[in-house]
């Protein structure tokens, strides 16, 4: 069992009640006293989570249980983590996970800092993990820093992408009818079979829906339902709402979710994770320049040409100057995507210090940064043989910053003294930094890249 | 409309009757006789099948119909229908596609030159659409090719990745039942909202499945079933195996399908049906070389240590020489990676006589072909820049065979004297070719990276 000191920020997130993803609900926050109860003295943990992390993930078809597949390097589950630790009023995460990966769950949590996170020994069903979780949630135990939630939200390792718009309605609807679930339209329609194989009936689609996660319950109704319900029900049951219902005859309000909420459960979910991912933290670039101001500034050139050609991202551009604070906030703000114009010398300098604010910073501990070191070089003035000089250093930066899971990339762009080829050069400079980013492929780092 | 000649063969398959995808059942073809029913004079044309793809895929978020959505730069119906006319028993497939669409997936067909399509209109609703490919079947017109099939097999433009197993086993089941269709587990609970949105009840998962497509019905039932089926069928229906119940009696056989028969619904499902190409298509690497037979040649060391890091990679080497035969056949056989050893001379010699082949050959009308040109140095002995101006070259070269759908990257491996450092060269060598055949990132061709 382990537990982050209450109410500790993640250092990479803006704060600890912000999402710090966009698109967020914002009237999340405004809500949050009455959702969480927190009259002082009485429930100052009002909810809780628990994550039932103890499957073997068959369906995959890899070894590894899903939970712990990587994605960009890092475990699945630590993403669901990520997710339920940015929303502040969720005041204790338990995570059931089996004996053997204990450890790795350990590593996991200390690896990416996660915080407010406990453990619990899985059961050897979903139903039995979760009652395991309640049970550590249940007892005010001596040496625990756990205590019993008003409201437990329920969800799974591999669903990633839960917001914390829906979690606020689960939570909400729980506290108001005892229990809630997060549904989703059909895409397939339901049929059962009989028992030759052949179709019974089919069921009318528009009338059913998908019982997805999060769900959330008042802590004493499910905990009630889990000690009295039956071997039968723990070996075989999916339905934690159907427990509730039948054991302490709470009908759960039944919440729409958006599509984000789907589980990770065949090999292609974790390819469509990974681009989901990609395409999230590839959404913003910060062009970064020494303090020259004009702006006919070359970085500023090829910060009109990156907006033009990439319209869905934004892109900023700062001065390394000014001891850098203003490029500090946008590290804070999490921008992944960082593009390092070299001009007044010929070496990486400008490069450098960007790499070290990085290094000092915890950008990288969640998701691989990309850093493009841009170099401009008019061809018929400068032989191309200097630059190979420059090759071979970045390849060795490349090689040490990948450690802290920075991506380096070079990039020489021509600087012909014709304008109208100038922007042709930094077109296809814009194209291969777009490349970059949306790939972030490790193979490919410390090359240097000709526009 | 349009239908190519009778068994003619895809250019780029191996036969009509080979699936041409790896781990495809090749017990398929043994069974055919008696699914087709090919006694001479009797339904020459016994099977056929129809794809209704007339879907706005609002779902998906895009404007873009999601069957029309590009993966790899060719849209996704492209590849279902890739999936049913490679298997050589489906002899007629009617597409039906919204009239404003209709010039669109004209020029599809013709430029991934589909064989055996005929094309009708879509209706407002899919069961409409599925009507009127059916009736274009049905009805002996005069100037149409299409003859009454005995089984017609119903499948979706939007699940690309069916194989000829499922669908041989569908065809066999509904020449026995008069219906069947595939099923897969379901991967959430259902449930049943009451009439204000509370749980009603949840069906038990094990006992119920998910309808999947393909299905397939002897065409006299299936056509009398949406003949008879009411407005309301036509308009709010979902399942054409409940049209088959409902009004001919007929009770479908239900099939077990694989995961991969899933539809690509949202964004989400484009992106793994993307990594999935992807991974298909980098299966197979073959090493184009010289004639020179040296075991110890460098292109024969650079194939061992391919073989090392990419265990699970085919890796084939073969010669330029004997007028490149035996590359014909790797041609043929669908290899969509070459790695070309440029040693005898110092420009790219080598490189245009395998890009020449590629251009003549097929191979790269449905999937991007990766060409990485290699080229050794020993920088102690040639100076760099003398490479520059070959980095300038492949550029043009690149930009040339992008049209014919290649993706040429350049590849410079450093030669030391010395024998680890020059495994060491050749290991960050395959890195990067791994990386370059994963992605076909088509914006960093043309580009000399280094090793």
């Amino acid at each position: 069992m382990e537990a982050g000191p209450p109410g500790s920020a993640r250092p990479a997130e803006p704060g600890p009640c912000l999402s710090g993803q966009r698109g967020a609900d914002h009237t999340a926050s405004a809500s949050l006293q009455s959702v969480a109860g927190t009259e002082p003295g009485r429930h100052p943990q009002a909810v809780a989570a628990v994550l039932p992390a103890g499957g073997c993930g068959e369906r995959m078809g890899v070894p590894t249980p899903k939970q712990f597949c990587p994605i960009l390097e890092r475990p699945l589950i630590s993403y669901t983590l990520q997710a339920l630790e940015r929303v502040c009023w969720i005041k204790d995460i338990v995570v059931a996970v089996t004996g053997e990966n204990m450890e790795v769950m350990k590593s996991i949590i200390q690896k990416y800092q996660h915080k407010r996170i406990s453990l619990v020994e899985a059961g050897v069903t979903r139903h039995r993990s979760i009652f395991n979780g309640l049970k550590a949630l249940a007892e005010d135990q001596i040496n625990s820093k756990l205590s019993k939630p008003e409201v437990v939200i329920i969800h799974d390792a591999v669903r990633p992408f839960v917001e914390e718009g829906v979690l606020l309605k689960v939570v909400t609807a729980a506290k108001e009818h005892g229990a809630a679930g997060a549904i989703r339209p059909l895409v397939s329609t339901v049929v059962s079979p009989s028992a030759d194989g052949c179709l019974d009936y089919s069921l009318e689609r528009a009338r059913h829906r998908a019982s997805e996660m999060p769900q959330a319950f008042l802590f004493d109704v499910i905990y009630e339902a889990y000690q009295q319900c039956s071997d039968y029900d723990l070996e075989f049951g999916t339905e934690c709402l159907q427990l509730a219902l039948k054991y302490c005859c709470t009908k759960a309000k039944l919440v729409e979710g958006s599509p984000d909420l789907w589980k990770v459960t065949y090999k292609r979910d974790l390819y469509a994770a990974e681009s989901i991912i990609k395409e999230r933290i590839s959404q913003e670039i910060c062009v970064v320049m020494d303090t020259e101001e004009d702006n006919k500034h070359v970085g500023h050139l090829l910060e009109e040409v990156l907006k033009s050609e990439l319209n869905h991202v934004k892109v900023t551009s700062e001065a390394l100057g000014h001891a850098g604070r203003h490029l500090q906030q946008i590290i804070l703000d999490q921008c992944y995507n960082f593009v390092c114009v070299n001009v007044t010398t010929s070496d990486f300098q400008e490069t450098q210090k960007l790499l070290s604010m990085l290094e000092e910073s915890s950008l990288c501990i969640l998701y691989p940064v990309v850093v493009v070191s841009v170099h401009f070089l008019d061809f018929k003035l400068v032989p191309p043989s200097q630059k190979m000089e420059n090759l071979m250093q970045i390849r060795e930066f490349a090689k040490e910053v990948k450690e802290r899971n920075i991506l380096l990339y070079g990039l020489l762009i021509s600087y012909p003294q014709d304008d109208q080829k100038l922007q042709e050069s930094l077109r296809q400079g814009a194209i291969i930094i777009a490349s970059l980013i949306k790939e972030r492929n490790s193979g490919l780092i410390g090359q240097l890249l000709i526009a």
